[in-house]
């Protein structure tokens, strides 16, 4: 840095941005709405505080995102704190601790603020807004099938098109693996072909599972082709299990909600990190990141739950655009009243503080396609 | 800790608090009611990140909160980040930088929360919320005046009833100290017994100023009162411009809200950290805490700059309650698209999972006072 240059006070770290007017406005509305969609399916908001004692905030299911979580000491009473890296362990905390004599199914919803460590040399956001529901007591295809209902309905309230829901069970695949009783070495490249969908390695490395592992690949797909190839397979009974529950959920998803685009792929097990059950991710056409996703858990490790988060600021990129109030300048002088009145109508006043020669020309300059004269309200 | 005990997730670290849901939901619905209020005045709002490098987050008036802030390292850039304690300063520099070009004044508002370190062993919050608005690029009474008008104008909308804002001008009792030319310890005596508002020791160590500093001291209390006691005391050329800035920003907000109560206090000065103008405190009445304070600063050291900031928390606590939606039960197999016409009449509907023998039993152990049924909507 030369000596002539102050210190470069407008370089965030990697990962964490400043949201400007319009998506500012965007991304808030798009969280209200959310709340309220959820809201109005009996989901009642909680707000855990963005940090938390280690222990707590990295207890149960918060152990897989221990590495993803920063820590800093609480110099009062000398333990480490975390921030949060996600909001669903907090949730069941709460449902487990101050909530644990409400009745259950609970239904509870959150929006907030949440930190990563990121990946070194990575450009992925580092503090992303989650806005979600967890559904805590309940171990049904019924619960499953409302939390992705109910996303449904929010994301439609947003206007954002063409949104697909890809429901996975990372389970039933380990259990047709772990069913071979592989060594640790053979399993791992088996679940590293799996991954890459390698058709191939998995036929050579497979053994007797091959067919079948090669035809859940081959099924991945639209819910209704899915579901009929998963049907045909010939499956343990402990897998059978598995299969048909993540049938069943797509089954009630697609009887509520017709016109809803639902895939399976029953092979997806990657990025499940506390995940017990089916688990499902939000995706919208044109758009490169999830909108959102979730699935089955034991909350608190003890307690049957599912939910589903979704991610406001990816939201806001697919959302239809909002409308801001439309500005009007009032010049100095202006009776308030008057301003108040087109407040009430739905304008932005945007108000003269000093009194200025020409008042169209300052309307303009301010951003204002309106002006409030003393007896008209005129548009520029 | 005892071998048989859990270790207590429940506990929190001092000064972070779990929301429940009544409380978490008033709050959001304040915050939401606030920031309409500050749009349909012109103010954007911006949304910056809760953490920053610690030479940006700490540049200017930031420096003031450095030992309130929790400092953590960015293993990315291996540099120091601070997690906010204040969101003002973080919108300066967006105003100074991403935002330089903006026409002037520039109106932005945020809500966000930010954390403290805390005072060791106090009981304070430590995560606190705030929604506010920044008016930047201008020095004048009208505009420290449309800031604490606009802040009342969403007080009222809350609901909260019996605010007062009161004035202060820190400038004021330091430039008539100032003039004293007392050595650093006798200075520091007198604006400790100022602080403390004891006129007796006002009267020993004040000099010449004694009788002036004394007088200031009774000015305090309601606007009209205390604004012609300043007006009537003999104040170098210095100390009168001050004491006439605060008397017009007093007198701008009284004239375009009658029925505003303002109070004055001239001797104010304490916990002003980096406002260089007329400063302002927002109670309710039988609210121990502060709804809000704000004033006028210098906007990344060079910018003029006035601002006021809301605590959702706390205003929470003195709002009209809210009213959250009726909870209606709706049984399993009953028509969704009943349901759905529920939810648009502003009910919430809990969706029972799998059938029950007795649906009005159920209803009421999920808290709902309504039930639909499949030919009636009937309030238990």
């Amino acid at each position: 840095m030369s000596v002539f240059e102050e210190p470069n006070t407008a370089l965030l770290p990697t990962g964490f941005i400043d949201l400007l007017q319009h998506e500012a406005e965007a991304e808030a509305r798009g969280i209200e709405l959310v709340m309220e969609v959820f809201a109005a399916h009996g989901y009642e908001r909680v707000r855990p505080p963005l940090m938390e004692f280690e222990t707590s905030l990295l207890h149960g299911a918060g152990q897989a995102l221990a590495e993803q979580t920063f820590r800093l000491m609480d110099p009062d009473s000398r333990r480490m704190m975390a921030l949060r890296p996600d909001m669903t362990t907090q949730i069941a905390r709460i449902a487990a601790t101050r909530l644990a004599d409400s009745p259950r199914p609970l239904r509870l919803s959150y929006a907030g603020s949440c930190v990563l460590v990121g990946a070194p040399g990575r450009e992925g956001e580092r503090q992303i807004t989650q806005a979600g529901i967890e559904l805590i007591g309940v171990d049904s295809a019924e619960a499953d099938a409302e939390v992705v209902l109910v996303a449904a309905e929010a994301l439609e309230r947003l206007g954002i098109a063409h949104v697909s829901f890809d429901l996975s069970y990372p389970a039933l695949v380990q259990q047709v693996v772990d069913e071979l009783g592989l060594v640790p070495s053979s399993r791992a490249q088996l679940m590293h072909a799996l991954d890459r969908k390698d058709a191939a390695a998995v036929a050579t490395l497979g053994g007797a599972a091959a067919p079948v592992l090669n035809a859940m690949l081959d099924a991945a797909g639209p819910a209704d082709t899915a579901l009929a190839a998963l049907a045909g397979l010939t499956l343990s009974s402990a897998a059978r299990v598995l299969a048909d529950r993540l049938a069943a959920v797509a089954t009630t998803i697609a009887a509520r909600s017709p016109g809803i685009r639902l895939t399976v792929d029953p092979v997806e097990f990657r990025g499940w990190q506390y995940h017990t059950g089916v688990c499902v991710t939000v995706f919208a056409r044109d758009q490169r990141e999830e909108l959102g996703r979730g699935g089955r858990y034991l909350a608190h490790e003890s307690e049957p739950a599912c939910g589903l988060t979704l991610r406001p600021e990816v939201l806001l990129r697919a959302a239809r655009p909002i409308e801001l109030r439309p500005r009007v300048y009032v010049p100095a002088g202006v009776d308030v009243a008057r301003a108040a009145a087109c407040r009430a109508q739905g304008y932005a006043t945007v108000a003269g503080l000093a009194p200025v020669g020409d008042v169209r020309a300052e309307a303009r300059r301010l951003g204002c396609r309106h002006l409030l004269l003393p007896d008209d309200l005129v548009t520029l």
